[in-house]
């Protein structure tokens, strides 16, 4: 049995996104909704990741507006195991924040890093991998991805291209190269390919490894980080967190690191898992009626099939209606193709219409 | 100038669709909506008719239901005034109810017919067509109806084919056929001959004349209608309205009278007219943006083109939406094609779904 005395976790809570509009907003982002089931994303996360450490190792970071939803989700999370972001910079910025105050706690402990709105059915698998990538970083000092079996040629999520084989960890391989978002017939080929498995953003390392590179490979977003830790506690340390970090560059720990190091190996991952990135993802979470249709909530339909159907206030009757996605939410009305759900952010900045 | 002074015009406000659902309904039915303008399709009737005739001389034949409402539409009709359904049975028996009525005031008055829930803009135009209309049956003892110039191949509609003209009445010819509903290419046909007009369910002739045709073509529904005339304001009037109109046969008066008269005569509407149908009409009374969209209310819309949007509740989004209609209302959300939405009352017969 692997050791985890020394294992954090981190779990990024600071998405915004508006893929869930209308229940999902840059006020109430998706991992703190109950769109799937009868508890929050960050909820369950939280969770699974219980299982893994205790709540005083286990770190939050997310947008300071957020703080007071995060403490309602989490009620007993330390009050400094909440990291608040003065604002959005991508998962570099976001790891490398929890990085500098881990390392104020432990001289060089484990670092697991989750993001908070996935859904992942199988909390025993979890653990089964997120032991083994621990027990990786026992014998060898590398960068854990975690990779998840691709069930279908899906063109939204990014992949992992595995290398050879590493030694004396039977299925744990060397990353190759990460594709991002592939094109609709390379998704095709990817997930087809054995080498190949989806990135679920899930990672593994040493502190002081992931530190290095850091100062390696980003050294500008270092500098501001180191600027951050030392000032930390003090009586400047807001001024100072909040001056750096809105400095730094918005950037994916993926890109900014993780694609330009040597190092990195991917765990393959014993679960089911889902990002849960647009309204489609529903028929993939629920189970579709004998028409195709998805629904939550009341809905009369006619000739309607295929599509996913949202609406808890009032009933929603549909006619010659296929394969789109209906949700009624507190701040609107979304009626879009279900082949074009990734798109529903953009909707944020076209123009309003008004009449009468 | 004609002389109205024996004019009666009658309102037909029995009608109880679900085509507006969600704002339609049984209990609340277009008539009594202000879904195209500030002021309900009742009221706007009442106003053209009452430029015709006074108020003393207008009835209104509505189910019992919605008494209270009519009352509020029309503060000042005469109580007399408002003739109570028990039942909605049609055109055919609501009008031999107010034929009935109307005997007992008038021994031979002239009957105008109008349906409550239609859209005519020009006011002028339409006293000039009743006005006509009157003047015919000063000269000959026909059943008028008022027949509308298309502008459109709409299958949706009954088309009067008219025949030879009148002698002395320009413009106005006897009817050779009535022809419900047309399929698409007859429509097209129809649309195009000088000789068919919409059937606008206008309709003007003198009392005595209708109840010959009632005696003759609809003997037992007659029957009925002079049982409540025998009994209308005695003790048992209510009880005997109620049995015999509850048995009355539903049947519109155009195919139980003015398809099987002789004497039946067309005169041209000097207006524009929309029955309102559906909820496409909307594109049709209210001006479409650039984009083809028909919006009330408030719509973010993207790649979206051609629909009609109405909600106004709160905003509407859509995205790649093509030619629908998407409505949200009190009672509930619609979507369907625009193509469809003489279908929308089949949803009220479909089953419920319900998840969650």
């Amino acid at each position: 049995m692997v050791g985890m005395d020394d294992v954090y976790a981190v779990i990024l809570a600071g998405g915004g996104g508006e893929r869930f509009w209308p229940f999902s907003t840059a006020r109430l982002p998706k991992q703190f909704l109950t769109l799937f089931g009868p508890r929050s994303l960050l909820t369950e996360t939280v969770e699974r990741v219980r299982s893994l450490v205790p709540v005083e190792r286990l770190l939050v970071v997310a947008g300071a507006r957020h703080a007071p939803l995060i403490r309602r989700h989490i009620p007993d999370l330390p009050r400094g195991n909440l990291l608040q972001e003065p604002a959005g910079r991508d998962t570099a910025a976001a790891i490398g924040l929890a990085s500098v105050v881990v390392e104020r706690r432990h001289p060089d402990p484990v670092m697991l890093v989750f993001p908070a709105d996935h859904a992942i059915a199988d909390i025993r698998g979890f653990r089964r991998t997120m032991r083994r990538a621990v027990a990786v970083l026992r014998r060898h000092d590398a960068l854990v991805t975690v990779g998840v079996r691709p069930t279908r040629p899906e063109t939204g999520y990014g992949y992992i291209l595995a290398g050879e084989p590493m030694v004396g960890a039977p299925g744990v391989r060397r990353v190759r190269r990460f594709l991002e978002k592939p094109s609709r017939t390379r998704a095709v080929r990817l997930a087809r390919d054995p080498r190949c498995t989806w990135n679920a953003g899930i990672f593994a390392w040493r502190n002081r490894t992931i530190q290095r590179r850091f100062a390696a490979l980003m050294p500008e977003l270092w500098g501001r980080l180191c600027r951050i830790r030392d000032a930390w506690g003090r009586r400047n340390g807001g001024g100072v967190l909040a001056r750096e970090f809105a400095r730094m560059a918005k950037i994916s720990v993926d890109y900014g690191i993780l694609e330009k190091s040597p190092d990195v190996v991917v765990v393959p991952a014993a679960f089911p898992w889902d990002d849960l990135g647009s309204w489609s993802a529903l028929e993939r979470v629920l189970r579709p009626d004998r028409t195709g249709n998805v629904v939550v909530g009341e809905h009369v339909g006619i000739e309607s099939a295929d599509c996913v159907i949202y609406g808890t206030e009032k009933p929603i009757r549909t006619l010659g209606l296929k394969g789109f996605i209906v949700v009624d939410g507190p701040d609107g009305i979304l009626v879009c193709p279900k082949a074009r759900a990734q798109e529903v952010k953009r909707l944020r900045q076209a123009p309003v219409r008004r009449r009468r």
